[in-house]
Formats: C-alpha cells, sequence, structure tokens
C-alpha cells in the first residue's frame, strides 16, 4: 500500500523559491574582491540566478554538464550555487589553493564546460586554461568595464555583462528527478589522484534540512550567519543551501580572513553565528586580544575542518560568551556527520567535565548513522573507550566516487547496507559523542590491539624539549607492528632516546610504548601543515626496530 | 547525471532507530489511563517497537494493513506509531471523540484488521465491535491482569500480554519504499463522510525534519516536550516523530487535560515546550491564575487547531514569560503548514503591532508552497490585504484521499503543478505572514467582492446585547449574494435590527454591511462548539432579502 502524498521532488531551485517567497528582503552582504562591501537580498540572488540559468541556456549547455567556479565567499558566488544548480547542470568548486597542475587535472576529470573566477585568480586560470580544451567558456566574477583589455584567455567574459544579457528574468525551474547531480567537490586526495563527490538534489535538500535544526547549525530567519569556511570547501557545510531554507541573513567574508577584517564584519552586519577552521578563528581571537576587544552579537561559532584546541573552546566560552560548536564532517558527506551540542546531562556537568566533551566531534544528526568497528567489521561498543574504524552511512554520505574511481569505496554489513569508511578510528560513548582518535591508516595494530599515533604523539610533545613528534608502526613479525617516535627536538634542548622512553611511563600502557624514538632534523609537512606520514615511512623504510636489529 | 549518493530511503523505523542509539536513556513520561505516572525511555520505546513488530508478524497481518488505535496520549501509543509503521503496516489512529456509527463507518472504510484501544474506550468500543468485521484482532492497552473476565469482545489480548509473548526483542526493521504508506488518518468531514489522509514514510520524515527547525516547533534533545494535542489529532502535530529525531524528552498528559494536572506534569517533568489547542490553554490559565502559580521552566507554547484569542497570547507572554506560537495545518498536510515565529523586524516593533502578527497563523516551513487566488485562479499579491483562496504543495501535503473518495482534490497551475486547495481564505503579508479570513464556504461574494463571514460575525459579537452571531451569504440576483446575520440576543437585552445595523457603519465598508438581521433563539453548533452553518442555510432556506421581498 502507497501512501498518498505529493510527489514533489527535493530540488535546490526549491529552496531559491521559498527564500525568493518568503524573505526576499532579506540581505545578502558580501566583502567583495574589489575590497568594498555589497548589498543584495534574496530576492535579487533568486532573480540573477534565474539570469544565469537563462544564460547557460544561451551558451547551449547541455544538462548535466559541469560549470567549475574559483571564487571566494560572495554574493555572485551564491547565485551560481542556485543559478547553476538549479538548471540540471552541475556545479563543480574548485580549490583555488591547489597546485596549478592539480586544478588542472581536477578540471579536466570533471570535464567542465564553464569556468567561472573570481579576478583575484586570473593568474591562476591563465596558467591553466591551455591545459583545459573541455573548458568552452570563461567567465570572469566582475563588472564589463573590470575586464582586462588583454587578459590572455580567448573570449573572455564578464559575470555581469554575460547575465545582463539576459533582461528577461523570468525563468520556470524544470522539475527535475530528486537524484539528479546538482554539485561537485573533490577530495583534497593525500592519496593517489584526487577523487570527486557528486551530490544530488536530493541529498542536498536533506543535508539543509538537517545541518539547520536546533542540536546541529540551528539556522533561523533571525540569525545572520557569516560562512568564514569556504563556498569551494564541501559548499560552506551547506550553509548557503540551508539559509535559503530558513531564510536568514548571510555574510560573506570574500579574500579578507584576517582577525581585523572578520571582527569588522561580525560586528558591522550583527552576525550571530560564524562557520569557519580554527585557523580562522586563531587569527579573529588575536586581533580581538591585542586590541580589548568584544562581541556585540555573536553567540555561537561552529568550529570543523581540524580538532579545535581547548584553549579556543574556553576563550570563545568564558572571554566572550560565545558558544563553540565542534563539528565534524567529510567532502565525502557533505559534509555534516556530528555537532558537539550538548545534552542537559553534560551541561549539568562541572566546567573540566563539559571541556571534556566539548572537545569531542559531537553526536551524529538524524540521516548519519555511524558505528565503530574492528578489523573483522565488528561493531565495538559504545563506552567511550573502544575505539575502531569509524563507518557511516545516509541519504546525504556518498555510495562511490565520480566515474567509479577508486572501486566501491563501502564496506557492506551482514544485511547487504553499504557503510562508508571514514578513515578516522575512533571512540562513542554512550550519549553518542563520537571523538577522533586517529586516521585509520596511522593508527598502530599491535597484537590485535590498537595504538593511537596521536596519543603517542601528544605524550611526546608534552615534553619540554620536543618541538614535533611523528608516532609511525613499524612491522613487525609477532605484534604485526610495534610503535616508534620520530622527533624533532627544540633549538638547542637536550634530550636522549631513554629519557623521552621514560617519560611515557605511567602516561600510556606498558605495551603501548613506542620501542624506540628516532631524532630527525625536520618532519615532512603538507600544504595545510599536516605531517606527511607517507613520506616519513618512506623516508624510514630501511629503518628496523631495536629488538630485531640483532636477527638482522 | 546523477548524483553519487546512498539511496538511503526515509523510514519511520530510522526514527526509533536513531532514538534508541543516541538517546536510548532519555525519558518518555506518561501520566496513565491508569491515573499513576508511567516512566518509559527511547530505548525501551524502541525494544518495545521491536516486540510490537514481531508480535504483529505473529498474528500475519500483511504488509499494508491498517491497525487501528483509539488511544490517549501515551508510551504505549508511542511505541504503536513505531512498531506498526515500521514493519510496512498503516497505522490507523482513530478519534474516540466522534459518534460509535461514524467511527465504525470509518474502521469499516479503512478496512482495519486490528484495534488497539485505551481500557477507557472499552465501552465505546464493546458498542462497535459487532459492526467492524474486518478487524479480527483486539487488544486492550494495559497488563494483563486488568483484562475484565468477560470483556464481551471475542478473543480480546491485554497489550502487555501480546507483546510479551515475543520474548525476544531482535527484529530488523524492513527497508521498505519510502513511498510506502505508514499512516493514516480521517479528516473531520464536516460535509460529506469522511475522507482519509495516508500518509507515507517518506512524507513523516521530511516533516519531522521539517517540524523540528528553529522557526517551527523547535526541537533540541534539551528539550522537555508536552504534546496535549491529542497523537489521534494528525499525529499529535508529528511531535512523535520530531522528538524522535533529535532525542527530547517526551511527556504525554494520558487522558487528564484538565488545568490542574497539566500544571502539574509541566512542573514535575520540567516541560520546556507545551502544544495544543486553544480550550486545554484556557484551562491551564484558569487554573494558574485562581490559584496564583507560575511556570518554573516553559519557554514556548505551540497553539493551533483554530485561532488563539489575543488574550491569551499576552496572558501566557506578559504575565508569565511564555512564548507563544500559533500554528496552522490540516489533517491533509500532515499537518505543519506556517508557523508564526517572527523575524527581526517584527521583533522590532510596537508590542500593539507585535501582537497582530502573532494573531496571524505565520510563514510557511520550507517544503510547503502557498498562494491566495481569486475565483478564476489567478494569484493574488502578497500584501497582507487581498484576501482569496489558500492552496499548498509540497511532499507532506496529500495528493489524494484514501480509495479516491472525493475524485482529484488538487487544483492545477498553467504549469500542471497541483495544489491542495485548503477551504480557508486568506491574507499573506509582504514578510510571508499568512492570516485566515474566513473558510472558503462561509465567505459572501457579493458583486465580484468577497465578504468574510467572520469579520461581520466579529463586530456583532462586540455589540453588548448579542450572545452569538453567524454571517452567511444569501443568494442575490445581481450581486450574486448578499450577507445576512443571524443573531442570538443575551437573556433580556433588547435590539433591534435597525439598531445592529446602524452598528456596523464606520466599522465596515458600506456594501459590507449585511442587508438584513435574523433573530433566532439559538444557532446550531457541532460536537466541537463550531458553528454549524449548512445545518444554519438549511433552516433559512425559506428565507427572502428585504430588497427581494417585493418582488416575491
Amino acid at each position: 500500500m502507497l501512501g498518498q502524498m505529493q510527489s514533489q521532488p527535493l530540488l535546490i531551485s526549491s529552496l531559491i523559491e521559498h527564500a525568493e517567497r518568503h524573505h526576499s528582503a532579506t540581505e545578502i552582504v558580501s566583502r567583495r574582491v574589489e575590497g568594498d562591501i555589497h548589498r543584495s537580498t534574496w530576492g535579487k540572488t533568486a532573480q540573477r540566478a534565474r539570469q544565469i540559468a537563462r544564460a547557460l541556456d544561451a551558451l547551449g549547455l547541455a544538462f548535466g554538464d559541469r560549470v567549475g567556479t574559483l571564487a571566494w565567499n560572495g554574493y555572485r558566488h551564491l547565485e551560481l550555487y542556485f543559478g547553476v544548480s538549479g538548471t540540471g547542470r552541475v556545479l563543480h568548486t574548485l580549490n583555488p589553493r591547489l597546485h596549478p597542475e592539480q586544478l588542472a587535472w581536477i578540471i579536466n576529470h570533471a570535464a567542465d564546460t564553464a569556468l567561472c573566477f573570481d579576478m583575484t585568480f586570473l593568474p591562476l586560470v591563465k596558467g591553466v586554461a591551455a591545459k583545459c580544451p573541455t573548458v568552452k567558456h570563461w567567465i570572469a566574477l566582475c563588472d564589463a568595464d573590470a575586464l582586462p583589455a588583454d587578459s590572455g584567455i580567448p573570449g573572455l567574459k564578464s559575470y555581469e555583462a554575460w547575465i545582463g544579457e539576459q533582461s528577461d528574468a523570468t525563468y520556470r525551474w524544470p522539475d527535475l528527478d530528486e537524484n539528479s547531480a546538482s554539485s561537485m567537490c573533490y577530495t583534497s586526495g593525500t592519496t593517489g589522484n584526487p577523487k570527486g563527490a557528486v551530490y544530488s538534489h536530493r541529498s542536498t535538500v536533506l543535508h539543509a534540512y538537517g545541518a539547520a535544526l536546533p542540536d546541529a547549525l540551528s539556522c533561523s530567519a533571525r540569525d545572520s550567519i557569516l560562512p568564514v569556511v569556504p563556498m569551494f570547501h564541501v559548499n560552506a557545510w551547506g550553509l548557503p543551501y540551508s539559509a535559503a531554507a530558513v531564510g536568514c541573513k548571510l555574510v560573506f567574508p570574500g579574500p579578507a580572513l584576517d582577525g581585523k577584517s572578520v571582527y569588522e564584519l561580525i560586528e558591522a552586519e550583527q552576525v550571530s553565528m560564524a562557520a569557519g577552521v580554527p585557523t580562522v578563528w586563531q587569527m579573529l581571537l588575536g586581533h580581538m586580544q591585542a586590541n580589548g576587544l568584544r562581541f556585540s552579537t555573536l553567540k555561537r561559532t561552529v568550529i570543523g575542518g581540524s580538532a579545535c584546541p581547548p584553549a579556543m573552546i574556553n576563550a570563545f566560552n568564558d572571554d566572550y560568551g560565545v558558544e563553540v560548536l565542534h563539528a565534524w564532517g567529510m567532502t565525502e558527506m557533505s559534509p555534516l556527520g556530528t555537532v558537539c551540542t550538548l545534552k542537559n546531562a553534560q551541561l549539568a556537568l562541572p566546567p573540566q567535565e563539559q571541556l571534556k566533551v566539548r572537545l569531542k566531534q559531537g553526536r551524529s544528526l538524524f540521516g548519519v548513522d555511524m558505528k565503530i568497528v574492528d578489523d573483522a567489521g565488528h561493531e565495538l561498543p559504545w563506552d567511550g573507550k573502544a575505539y575502531g574504524d569509524l563507518l557511516v552511512r545516509g541519504p546525504w554520505i556518498i555510495a562511490s566516487y565520480f566515474k567509479g574511481e577508486g572501486g566501491d569505496p563501502l564496506r557492506y554489513d551482514e544485511h547487504g547496507r553499504g557503510w562508508f569508511p571514514t578513515g578516522d578510528v575512533a571512540t562513542i560513548d554512550a550519549d553518542g559523542f563520537m571523538q577522533i582518535t586517529d586516521r585509520s591508516k596511522d593508527v598502530i595494530k599491535s597484537g590485535g590491539e590498537w595504538i593511537s599515533s596521536i596519543d603517542v604523539e601528544n605524550i611526546a610533545m608534552a615534553h619540554p624539549a620536543v618541538a614535533m613528534a611523528a608516532c609511525v608502526g613499524m612491522r613487525h613479525p609477532k605484534w604485526d607492528e610495534r610503535p616508534i617516535v620520530v622527533v624533532v627536538k627544540k633549538p638547542g634542548a637536550e634530550l636522549s632516546r631513554e629519557q623521552l622512553l621514560a617519560f611515557y611511563e605511567g602516561k600510556i600502557a606498558k605495551w603501548q610504548i613506542p620501542d624506540d624514538v628516532v631524532f630527525v632534523d625536520a618532519i615532512p609537512l603538507g600544504a595545510t601543515g599536516k605531517m606527511q606520514k607517507m613520506t616519513l615511512r618512506e623516508q624510514l623504510k630501511d629503518y628496523v626496530l631495536p629488538e630485531l636489529r640483532a636477527q638482522a
């Protein structure tokens, strides 16, 4: 027996239509690449999105064609979010921080047919244009008169001139299949080539509902939301979509992510909620502390991308009365998986105990199932102690990558249900608060037990003579793997192997203490400052564990 | 091009699974029919829902079979919400306030195969059982030892014994098509026979997301929510589902809806949000005022079902610091359509202006499109003045009634999109706040213009000599219809036709003033206290407008 409800598909066009009808006058404020502050509204955004739709039709782009963007957070990027996806084309947000070679590789892999970019990225685009034969249309996100006389890009158009040709702003959004692709984003690809996550209208709308819930990002029409997290970073955590669903004000920082610029924007636009990665908040807090400033409207910050340091949570909460919400997600998850919104039980804890909970990545939203499993795939208990591979499933989590790259990423349970392996190792406590303890590939598997490389590193880092520490597993014939710790000493500091190993005693189980310490001058770091353990392991390829040296 | 996301269906079973995994210990507190307070949890609810699932399988009920309930708000009813729908059977909530003949008609029309009822309704069930041949299983929601020796119902089982037979509480919820029927509810049917709205898993889950949003019912795991609105009244506005999605505490009042019982429950269970119809809140406020009581935890009340009087909004807000949220919906809408959550612009208004907004039914949630149209189906402006038939569409609004009763209820626009006519006449202002001004069938259409029967009645009711007034339209050869007002005078009061007509002057446009006043001893009222205008029109079938009497 079937239900007898309307079979209206879940579409991104319905988000912008809702925002226009119900929140037409609500502002979209952007600090532009040009440096000035630009004011738009949901009504204007909807109108210009329809102009984009007509302009894409005029270019003859086919259904499903990819339209790339290389842009900061701003009103034109927002218009493209709705204008491109609403028509059934696929918005492909590109990360301008990538190496040009990698950028060209991704554009070619996605076969983008048009590319819209902020003028700040003109040099980058010039460098890759000749290597991207699929791109037929280059569009600079600027006024017609801001276009350079000789850009070096064949047929370059200004965005304003391009959409300005469509003086008729009427357009009927097509009734697409809700499972149609709406947008895509490539993973950073620390191993192998980047892989594309392809979102659908359905997944995007469901994520918009889930992310806006009170215990997630809590979006209301009364809010003024500042997404500092880039729109090229998993759709700014989906905030543009949730914002349209609830009709809140949006404030975009453009390229100015320094503490002063962000602070001034928060104050001028009465921002109530801001979302971003820890580094941005570090700059903001530094600026405020140096200048004795206060927030007058900010109530919440959502922090994700990497783990938030305790000192930052305390500074926001204790010094500025701003609630910090730790969040966790992935490109493959649209991205939101968990938000660390406390329940009444945690709110009743003393401050130090509460902080321990706030450091966790949080509880999953309805729509995200999660579990932790051991090597054999058996589910582990939610006791806050057992840790295992974190697997997730749900309607806004990928089933496969674009073009099937990497094969089938899912792991199937006994009921045939596919789970996406996050690549993280985590604990989950009885209240459902998840905490990432390691990356799966970094965890050391010793004698059937797991050792968190992060725990081993944190202890070394707490030693006054240690500047940086990396823990990696080394093959062992009996134990499978044994941990060693690779250490960079602070300039001028003295530290012996025996001293550091002794430092571990009492801080960690005896069998978790590293077998050896290797002193090096530097540990290889990636572009985002993360330790490159793959490279480190490569450098250690001739290393032999002390216990095995006699035999060698 | 399709998205590459997981194709997980939206299912009611996923709601209870989420609540169990993430909020197992969160309480479900019920005042029972037995009079005592019962304490359960989401964990126990999930476990007992699985026992129901196994017990339904044991009875041999087929996929899609209807399981009726005649029950107050309580933990067993909640268990049936998930246990019945989760398996692919259809939960059919019955309204015990209906006349037994109508109840039997509905049970037969739905062809319920099992019926679960609270012991308070045993006399009612005894009266209809013989007339309901489709019902093979009668289950009393009580302990085994509470079952009367001779109930008069063949094969009557106690719920606790029935589910208790399933000692194994493991069960794998089936992976249903999300468009499968999950539950049904009949409209009250003021004209003709009642009609069944058949909800799907998809519509229910989407409604659960929408209703839980900050600007709708705002449900968080921190909340303790008291649904006073009956679970047989459009699934208690969907609160059981939204509550499972967010894992909040639920508090059920059972049959005790008097002011004292409701107040004590709110205080004892630290209720933060309560939802119900105005009459219940009137009793609650009366009890509090008479006893000088205060709320210690209640923050919000959601009021729907009928328009909320201004005095009630003021009393909650000014005297008790409780925010009143006016909401509007229909059985055909799952039910939520609009909630009157103010935006910043309205919050900045002076109190009297703000109250005017709070009296409106509110703004639509994302997921509900609405428009107002004139007789020709042309859309009317959102200016707060123009009024017309209110039409709605969205994924949790019905497409048709059970068994196709009443034909195709939708009206189709120029794009072939079907809109459900609510039967209400409304205005919508520029900020999207909708206000119902009349029922479509009651509005008087005079010379191409519409006259609100409610406006005409409210003016008469403001006259000190008037106890009750009903405005109805009378056929007129030139103007189509002209309004007259039917009046019951207060006992001993004196009032002439001319005095009342003079009272209208200056309060309403001249052409909107009724053509005549008809004094009667009583106006026919329905079971819920609403005026029965159809009966009234029948009583007035020989009435002739003054202007036409000469010609007659």
